[in-house]
């Protein structure tokens, strides 16, 4: 079998408290804290592989629910799994469909069992449990698989929450039990959506079942980011030290900063990339609008001195130029643009970790960055 | 002033009479005969120019009329230039607006001076003449500027032919008057329609004017290939030895061949690019729709011995899906296959005329080709 699933963690920040570790996957290893590009249909949208890895990418994240779809894990399967089908040698995490199913209000239907939902492409009836999406995780053969949980939405009350909570736990006993592939890691999701007592629970029960690392999902559904900030201080002292953790779904420059300094290893989002299309991009001192009109005749890059492709040969005007005249080109340099800021700023986290400043690179982060031109 | 723009015609074919042959512009020499891909608004559609580079390209095209309506000839000249603003350090030739203002049929109006239209952007009033359209040019500073021509539709009457083609003469005569950047080129455009007393006609005047090279406009416009054919041949004696003899807006394999052999040394379309952005790819066997359900399963390249960043890193099957998911990837991956394709066929063309062997070239093409399978 490849080489076992391990976290080491590399040193704590004397400053904050943050992590600096390193997993070993299969395909490669990862150094943390770690932003996770989305390729949700087995593609990081308007990209290539060869750009994921020029901007510096070290693991991509890919969805369960949207390639059981399309185009099938069974002819994933047959291509010789997810890596082999999209071309990437690099670690890939799949989630298990549980926030996608979630997502789809009103098409869904959740038992005990499972969740029966109808397809958003072609109103086909579907079905997926804790079981199945392990079948479908395990046919992808991604590095990392996630449990199969329930995602409750900003605001549910008590009880409801704790009922989603306690179902999500059963759910990843089940997970853990039909999970097979010893190349590929469990992760379990702790949830109980915005109550620190079930949130603690939740952490707690899931360390007891000793997961090779943890999610922590249903935040970041639309509460204000303080309470957000709470749930991550509330859980920390019962998260397992030698395990990752992962807040789903996460991925603005500010809660990258809130996020690490809270404990975390490992963020995903799609942000990047789908502002990047609409001609919004991350820039030091807050999001800018590059479709608008003050950037018609701003002859310089987005940002003088960002390495990637877009702000190494493309000015403002050409971009915004592209934006406008509906060129695919425009919402890629954007896109790279975009992706590379966010791995940058990681890699300058780890820097600052490493060298025990991050309290400091969090205070000239905010010195320069707009927080009324944020997200 | 930059280095002169000259013609070196290296030598032709044994075969077939046709040439090989070097142009020098102010921003490199290209290799003849070859295939300019076509950058309607300052961008190969989905590339970028890095891309263009690395898979061979010489020469762009891009289009005066896109580039006067949006972003305007004055941005791009404030911006240093095309060249400068699209980041393209090569040689780009632009064309006059001639066609364009040709298509927008019912929404222009042709007299001696010029002609007045309605952009398709914003329906505003807009007026193109010869001088209009060589001051946008050497705005836009292209290497190589298109003289404005008046295009007859398929079919045309000889007397509606014969009055298009001589204001275009005099246009013509207008352009290189009203022309005066040195490190700019003009090429006329022979005219004539379907004629081929016109079209004998309109080379030898043009020749007269002893212009640095020659268009040869209005035709791919709908009529059988047997008619152009009929017209490349007709004028060839006529088309100065010297001059480098461009064939507008044609761009498929058979074309390519069928030209270069009746003395053609330059070619531009858009074809490549808007096919494959409906999931259409040429194959040395033909057109191959990769969006049908028969590439689903195709574990293995558009091209097993295909060179470009498509067929090294992606099956059918998966370029397939992307297409399928409406992933921008997909349309990236075909279109650089379909210019890699055009480009490597002009190289082996290139090379079959060096070895006097363009005929051999031609039957082999053939032999695989299924014109069934063509445009």
């Amino acid at each position: 079998m490849s080489k076992p699933f391990t976290f080491e963690l590399i040193k704590t920040c004397k400053q904050s408290g943050a992590r600096l570790g390193v997993l070993h996957t299969p395909h490669g290893d990862i150094p943390t804290p770690i932003y996770m590009p989305v390729g949700t249909q087995a593609c990081v949208k308007a990209m290539t592989t060869r750009e994921m890895e020029e901007i510096g990418t070290k693991i991509l994240l890919s969805n369960t629910y949207h390639l059981h779809l399309r185009p099938g894990e069974d002819l994933i399967a047959r291509a010789g799994g997810l890596h082999k089908f999209m071309g990437w040698d690099h670690p890939i995490l799949t989630d298990s469909g549980g926030f996608q199913v979630f997502s789809l209000a009103g098409l869904r239907k959740i038992t005990e069992d499972g969740v029966s939902f109808r397809s958003h492409l072609d109103g086909s009836s579907r079905y997926l449990s804790p079981e199945r999406s392990m079948q479908v995780q395990e046919a992808l053969g991604s590095d990392i698989a996630m449990a199969f949980d329930i995602c409750s939405a900003y605001p549910t009350d008590h009880a409801a929450a704790e009922k989603a909570m306690r179902t999500t736990h059963r759910w990843a006993e089940r997970c853990k039990k039909a999970h097979t592939r010893e190349d590929q890691a469990l992760f379990g999701i702790v949830q109980g959506a915005f109550y620190k007592d079930l949130r603690i629970e939740s952490a707690k029960t899931l360390a007891d079942m000793d997961l090779p690392g943890y999610g922590i999902g249903g935040l970041s559904v639309g509460e204000p980011k303080p309470i957000m900030y709470d749930m991550l201080e509330a859980i920390e002292p019962y998260m397992p030290k030698n395990k990752p953790r992962y807040l789903m779904g996460v991925g603005t420059p500010d809660c990258f900063l809130e996020g690490v300094i809270r404990g975390v290893d490992m963020f995903d989002c799609v942000l990047a990339t789908r502002i990047a299309r609409n001609g919004t991009v991350f820039t030091g001192s807050g999001r800018l609008v590059i479709r608008n009109q003050t950037s018609a005749e701003e002859f310089f890059p987005i940002e003088e001195d960002c390495d990637c492709y877009a702000c190494r040969t493309a000015t403002r005007a050409y971009i915004r130029h592209l934006l406008k005249a509906g060129e695919i080109t425009g919402a890629r340099l954007c896109s790279i643009h975009n992706l590379r800021f966010l791995l940058h700023m990681m890699e300058e986290i780890r820097q600052a970790i490493m060298e025990d400043r991050l309290l400091d690179y969090r205070r000239e982060f905010y010195e320069r960055y707009d927080l009324t031109r944020n997200f």
